[in-house]
C-alpha cells in the first residue's frame, strides 16, 4: 500500500484515480479547483483536499503529487506552488502533456531544492480508464521506483509484451518518447486517411467499415488505429457524412518536427501529417491565392474570384 | 469437399495449398515448373499435376484455378494458356499482386469465352500458413460463391472483426484494395521508422525494442507493425547494424500513387514514404549534385569533391 | 521564305500566326473551325482554309502542318484525318500539350507512311506574343530542319543564353522537357507560395509587392515568377481579396509525378506542388473526416460536425 | 557623405567595404581580428582600427557600426562589446544571417541605453560585389534612414523594380523576409533539381546545359538560379561526375519550418527540399534501416546486410 496525491482530476486525472482505487489499496488524496470533480473523486474512494497546501499536509513525506492539468502556464504554476510548500526528497509527477524541454527546466531548478521530478507520458486517451494506460516515464530511479506500484496499476501488461509503463531514461524521457509516439500517430492517421480518401474517390463503391474490419485479420496494416477506423465507418456512415473536414493538431505534433528539424532528421511523413491537418484548418489558403494569382499572370489562366468580385 | 487447382508452388502458393490440406478435406491439384515444389504439395496431401493442360483435365467442371506466380508476364502468360484449354464456366483466380486495370482487361477478355476471372489480393506474407491470410477479393458473385470454402480455409476470421477475407465488388477491386493497402503499409512503416530514426540522433538513450513492446500496451499506435519492431530491434540490436540503408518496393507501392494523381487525390504521406524509398536506393543522388553545383555557384559554398576531383 | 499550314487559331495559335506573319515573309495557311478565327489570321496576312483537306492542297510538298489545338482527343483526331490526306515526306507537327507517350505512338503509325511527327513543347504562356515564345523540340534532323525558319521566328534569342528553341532529341523529348519545365514550374511556383503564405501568418505587417519586387535586385530568388508575384500583388492588393483559394492544374504536373513513379525518383516538392493544388480544390476533404472521426474515436476529441447534424 | 564602421572583414564584409569606396566618397573605418583583412580594406580606402574600442572611438557620434560575423555567438559577443562602448542614439547594425527572434531581444535589451538596432538580411552571396546586393532591412526609423546612404551604394537598383533595399519593418523584420527568402530558395533548388534527376533518369539523352540556357528565353522557368544551373551543367558537365551527392544547409531553411509550424502554416514544399538535404547528408539511414527490418519481419524479405555480416 502506498500512497500519493492527484491534482487535476479532469477526464483523463479523475479516470486515473478512479483507476486506481478501484484497482488496488492504494490512498490517493486529490484536489481539483471543481469541488464537484472532487466529490467525484472521494466517491471512488479518494481523501479530498480543499487546497494545494492541504493536499501536501495530507501526504506522508517523502511525498508523491502527480500533477494532471493541461500543459503550459497550468502545469507551471502548480509546479511553481508546490516547490514552495514541498520539501528535499519529495517527488511532483507531471502527467501531462508537457514539452520535454520544460521538464528539464523543471527538474533543474527543483533539483536545488532535494525534489524530485518526474515526467510521464500517457497515450491511451479515454480508454485507458477500462483497458490500462500506456506510461512512458523520464526520471531518477529513485523517484520512478517509488511511483512504480501507481504506475502498476494505472498500466499494467495487457499483452504479452511485457508491462504498459517503462522508464525511458532521465528527466524528460518520458515526455520525449511520447512527443515522438504522438508524431508516429499522425503519419499513421494520414496513411490511413489518405487510403480510404483514395477509396472514395475510386470507381469501385467500396465499403469502408467492411475493408477495416477485416484488416484487422492478419493483414499488415492491422492495428488499434484500423480497428477504430472500423468502429468509426460504422458510427459515422460510409461517407462521414456528418463531419467537417477539419482536423484539429495538438503541440506534440508540432515539437516532433521542431526536434527533427534541429536533429537535421528527415521527417517527410510526420511533417506532411501535420501540414495536411493545417491545410484542413484552411491555413494553406493564401498559398493557394498566391498560385491562382501566378497562373494567371502568366497564362490568362481563369481565376476562381472571390464572391462579389 | 470442394475442388481446386493451384499453379504457383512457391513460399505463397506452397503455404496455401499446405494450409488447404491442413485444415480442411479440400481437393486440391497442384502445379508448378519445379518438379520439388509438386511433390512438397502432393507430400501434404495435393494431387499433383504435370502440366497446366493435365491439372486442368484432372479438375472436374466448372474449374477454379488459382494462379499465385509473379505479377506481370508470369501471370499473364499462365492466364492466356489457360484460356485456351479452360471453358465457357470455369473460373480463373489470380491471387498473385496484378495491377488491377490488369485485372479489368483479362476479365474483359476471358468473359467473351464465358471464363469467370476472379482477383484475390492477400495480405500477411509468411505468417499467412500459420494465422491465416488476410484476402481481398474482387470478381462476379456466382465464381466468388463457388471460392468461398477455399477462402473460408485461407482467410478465417482470427479476431472478433468478422471473417478474413471479403467480397469488395467486381473484377479488379480485390486488387485495389489491395493496392491500396499496401500504400497505408508504406505510410505506417514510414511513421515508425521516422520515429525510431528520431529516437536514434535523440540525446537520450534510447532502447527501441523496450518502447516498441511497451506501445503495445493500449498506446494509440499499438499495431502489429509495431509487434514486428520490437522483434526486429531484438533481433538485430538496438542500432540495427547489420543492416544496409536501402529499402526495396513493389508495384502496389507506385500504382498507388498513379491512382492518386489520376484521381486527383492528394497523397503527401504514402507520396513520400515511397520517395524515401527511391532515396535510400541512392536514386536522389544526382538532385542532391545539381543542389550543391548551384550553392556553389551563388555562394562559393564549398561542395563535396567526389574522390580524386 | 517559307511555307506552313497552322491548324488551331485560338488564344496560342492565334498569337503564332500572328508572330510569324508581323516578323517575317513566310507563308501561313490556317485552318480553325471558328471561322473567325480564321477571318483573324487572314487579316493578319495568313491565307485561309476552309478545311484540313483544303489546307493541305493550298500547301506545296513536302509540306509542313502546325497543330495547335488541346491535347488528348482533338489533337489525335486532327493527327488521323492529316494521316489520310497528307503524304510521304510531309511533316505533322505537334505544337499543343500532348503527352510524350502519345508523341512516340503517333510517330510510329506515321513513320510506317512516311510521314514525319515532330513535337513542340511551348512555354511563355500569352506573353509569347510580344517577348517571343521559348520551345522545346523533338523528332527526326531533318523534319526538324524543315521548321527551323519558322521556330527562329516565334522563339528567337531574347538574351544572352542562345535561342529561344531547342532540339532536345528524338520523337517525345520536346513534350518530355516541356513536361518536367512544367513540375518544376509547379514547384517554383509553390515555393513562392509558401513564402508569401508565411509572410501573411506572421507578426510583422509585410508588404508583398514590395518584397517580390525587391528580390528582383540581386537575390538569389529572383525570376519571371518573382516579377510576376510582383505584378499580381500590385493588382489585386496585399491579401489577394478578390481570388478564390483555388488552384487548377493541367496534365503535364501530373506526368512528371507519373514518369518519376515510374524510373524511381524521389520527386517530393514537385508531388508536393501537385498535392497542394489538389488540397485546394478540396479533394482532400475525406481524408479530413477520417483523420477527425480517428481523433474523436481514441480521444473523445471533439470534432466540427457538418451543419444540421 | 557619411561614415561608418564595419566589423568583420571576411569574404561579405570585405567585399562590402571594397563596394562602398569603390562607389561612394562615404567614410568608413574597419575592424577585424584577422590584421591582413583591415590591411586589405585599408588599400581599398578604409581607415583602419586596431579594435572594437578604436573603431569607435574613430567614429563621430550618432555612430553606425556595422557587423558582418558568423551568426551565432560571434555576432552576439561583438553586440555585448559594443554596448559597453557605444552611447545613446548610436546604432548597430547586423548585416549577417542572426535569427529574427535574436534581433529582437538585442534590440530590446539595446533600446534601455538608448542605442539603435538595426538589422540586414543580405541575398545575393559572392555576386553583390559586382552587381550590388539584395538587402532586407528592418528596425526603427531614424536609425535606418540614416544607413540610407550605405544602402543606397550597396544595394542599389538594378533593374527596373526599384531599389535593391528595403525597409521591411520594424527590428526583425529584415532578417524574417530574408529568412522566408531562403526557404523559398531552397523550394526552388530543389525544384530545378528534381527536373535535371528525371532528365537524368530519361530514356532520352538530354543536355542539361543546353535545357537551362534554353528556358531563359521566354519560359516560366527562367531565373536567376536556371542561370546558374546552366553555367553548373557547362562547368562541371552533363553528369556533373565531379560532385558529391551532399548538400550542406544552414539556419534560416531550419527557421523558416520551424516559423511555419509554429504559426501553423503548411509548409510542404520547403520543408520537404529541407529534408532531403538532410537525406543527402545520410541521416535518413537509420529509417532506412527500420523499414528493412520491418520488410523483413512481416514478408520475408530479404534485407541488404552490412559487409560482413
Amino acid at each position: 500500500m502506498a500512497q500519493i496525491g492527484f491534482i487535476g482530476l479532469g477526464r483523463m486525472g479523475g479516470n486515473m484515480v478512479a483507476r486506481i482505487k478501484r484497482d488496488s489499496d492504494h490512498d490517493v488524496v486529490a484536489f481539483d479547483f471543481d469541488r464537484a470533480a472532487v466529490a467525484k473523486a472521494v466517491k471512488a474512494g479518494a481523501v479530498g483536499a480543499t487546497s494545494l497546501a492541504d493536499l501536501v499536509k495530507k501526504l506522508e513525506p517523502p511525498r508523491t503529487v502527480w500533477i494532471m492539468v493541461p500543459a503550459g502556464d497550468p502545469t507551471q504554476q502548480t509546479v511553481d506552488k508546490l516547490a514552495e510548500i514541498m520539501v528535499k526528497d519529495d517527488t511532483i509527477v507531471d502527467g501531462g502533456n508537457s514539452k520535454w524541454t520544460d521538464d528539464k527546466q523543471r527538474a533543474g531548478i527543483l533539483r536545488k531544492q532535494g525534489i524530485n521530478y518526474v515526467d510521464v507520458g500517457t497515450s491511451g486517451g479515454i480508454w485507458g480508464l477500462e483497458v490500462g494506460y500506456c506510461m512512458m516515464v523520464g526520471g531518477p530511479n529513485r523517484a520512478v521506483k517509488r511511483l512504480a506500484p501507481f504506475l502498476d496499476v494505472l498500466a499494467p501488461a495487457t499483452t504479452d509484451f511485457g508491462p504498459g509503463w517503462g522508464h525511458m531514461g532521465p528527466v524528460g524521457a518520458g515526455h520525449y518518447v511520447k512527443m515522438v509516439h504522438n508524431g508516429i500517430e499522425y503519419g499513421m492517421m494520414q496513411a490511413y486517411a489518405e487510403g480510404f480518401g483514395l477509396f472514395d474517390a475510386s470507381e469501385y463503391e467500396l465499403d469502408n467499415a467492411k475493408i477495416a474490419n477485416l484488416w484487422m485479420n492478419g493483414s499488415v496494416v492491422r492495428s488499434w488505429l484500423c480497428e477504430l477506423a472500423a468502429r468509426a465507418f460504422e458510427q459515422e456512415g460510409n461517407e462521414l457524412a456528418g463531419l467537417q473536414p477539419f482536423v484539429a493538431e495538438s503541440g506534440e505534433g508540432r515539437w516532433t518536427v521542431d526536434e527533427a528539424v534541429e536533429k537535421k532528421v528527415p521527417l517527410p511523413v510526420i511533417a506532411a501529417s501535420l501540414f495536411s491537418r493545417y491545410s484542413s484548418q484552411a491555413r494553406g489558403d493564401f498559398q493557394a491565392k498566391v498560385n491562382a494569382a501566378l497562373r494567371a499572370q502568366f497564362g490568362g489562366h481563369p481565376v476562381n474570384r472571390a464572391a462579389g468580385d
